[in-house]
């Protein structure tokens, strides 16, 4: 199936446009850009931005089926695997590497030179310092901050890495060189400064030990254990993860 | 008068566009869009956004004399009253159901499935979680969050409720459930845990009482009480409503 | 050498664009503008848009060899000096007077009534409230908060002042009239209630004195002070000031 590309949208010849590709109104995509089959791009998003002092050569690479929402900016030198997908006004710099089905919510404020793994989902408004690491199946809330520099205004990069399945809830800022161990969780309107054992709670600012993650029961009336979330909650992933996750832990244990 | 459309705006044959509707350079309007008379569009906006894997059929309705700002988005499936202000990048989803003139600030994020009563006013960069209910004449201030997931991620979906003239501060979030009583007051910075009372002030992480609102003092030099508000604040309010706070209250009254 | 504007830019032929500005795709550009030499603007801007209620007709002024990205919005009746650098959605209300090579990162929001002086740099999302005072070389760091209304909805406007060389680190909040004395460190994730001493560390919420700033080591194995920041860092900035910064605290100087 042809490119369903709109008159208005403004695509360098250079460009790699595979298979049903469709571009919105007004769209500007650069030479430096390959976008996979089945690849969906809204209005008003800037594709391959050269960085700054850069020629615009780098490529940046979208992999298939993957759904970039309108106003978003994407520089050059990226790559993404498939499915990725997008909210609004989501801003990504050069450097950053991506797994497969990534989200980006709304607004979402990437720094380049950055790392994702597999199936991680960025809310809206998340804000990913230089040098940030995160892993698979990574749940990062409204507002949160990786941060990178232990004493700003430095040269030091000391970039938070959040392991696979950890959580990160609303409005909490990661400070320098961190790490949130796999399947924890970060309460909301936390500040947190030192590294998180895996499968545990913290909060507060600082944030401190307040659990073990797996006490926490669903507000469903069902008795069920909330963590590790991947117990009950299966929206949006492949199935043979579910159902690797079903063996783990029993699909209806408490 | 005739619509003032600007020669490069994208307006679909069957988008209904009522009498004096403005619409900026490069806004793209969907079929399913209804705009009321007097109504003002900005640039790079989309409105009637479809719905993820939604056909754009359902209405996104626009009351009269509203002013929608640039780069802003609201998806279909949608219902404002008249006077809708908004600032610049405001993203609406679906299934927001708003009184008379709601105000949205400059990069306000609804998520949909929200009701908002009349004469609200939300500053920059509020991010209203799925789910939300708003009252009449409520204030949230920059970066205020408010949540629904009580352990996130999961299922389980309990929007914050806040109640008639309350005000919540700059960078606080208000968590799942939770109901901001009536004319009270959450400080900047807070994390409000549990129900607030009515007229009363909390602040902290998490939030904890403080103080009855009206035992604040403004910083005027007049020695008057600063809350309820509607004591001394009036700007952009309708005249009968002013009247009836000023009957209640006493127009000098200390 | 002549204007590089995109054939889809739409310019007012009352803008005044000096030698060598670039205009990038689809930007808006009223009649009041004025661009210095060497400016590049970026696509999916709005410069020069009416205050509310105004008509258009009081000048933006942008300064030589400045730097607006993607999707920004300047309101008439503001002013800045030289070497102006944008962030992707920034929004200036009208009123903000700056100085010489300004940064305002992706998402900065400028409410307007400002002033900032030389030099500053505000990270991404930093939101500055109406009738805000910034000094020179003073850093903001992202989802920083500067308030104005001490007993909010009021008419009391108490602006934050933040001196020189200060720093404010992520996700801070600082309040109504509060000053930010030169040199200090405002650590992340802190509401500061009341004044700031100069070249003090202040941290929590509320934000009380930890110590003061040249105690902090850098983290790079050194030795050196962290602080005053302009002992180490000098990225970006003028060869004169850099070499008075070294004539002042010592090249090497731990």
């Amino acid at each position: 199936m042809a490119p369903r590309i709109h008159p208005t949208a403004l695509i360098d010849a250079a460009a790699t446009l595979a298979d049903d590709v469709s571009v919105g109104p007004y769209t500007v995509i650069h030479g430096n850009v390959r976008l996979g089959a089945g690849t969906v791009v809204g209005a008003f998003c800037e594709l391959g931005h050269p960085r700054l002092g850069g020629a615009g050569d780098r490529p940046l690479v979208i992999g298939d089926h993957s759904l970039i929402r309108s106003h978003s900016v994407f520089y050059e030198g990226s790559c993404f695997g498939q499915g990725l997908n997008t909210g609004h006004r989501v801003t990504v710099r050069e450097g950053t590497i991506a797994g497969d089905h990534l989200q980006l919510g709304t607004l979402c404020d990437v720094q380049g030179d950055c790392r994702f793994g597999h199936y991680s989902r960025l809310h809206s408004n998340v804000h990913i310092g230089q040098g940030s690491t995160v892993g698979d199946y990574v749940w990062l809330f409204p507002y949160v901050v990786l941060t990178n520099d232990p004493h700003p205004p430095s040269e030091v990069r000391l970039g938070v890495t959040v392991e696979d399945y950890a959580v990160v809830a609303t409005m909490t800022v990661v400070l320098p060189g961190v790490t949130i161990g796999s399947g924890a969780l970060v309460a909301a309107h936390s500040a947190v400064a030192k590294n998180v054992a895996p499968d545990t709670v913290v909060a507060g600012a600082p944030a401190a030990f307040v659990r073990n993650a797996d006490e926490i029961r669903l507000k469903d009336g069902s008795g069920r254990r909330a963590y590790p979330w991947r117990r009950h909650f299966h929206r949006g992933y492949l199935p043979a993860a579910v159902q690797a996750w079903i063996a783990e832990f029993g699909a209806a244990q408490p």
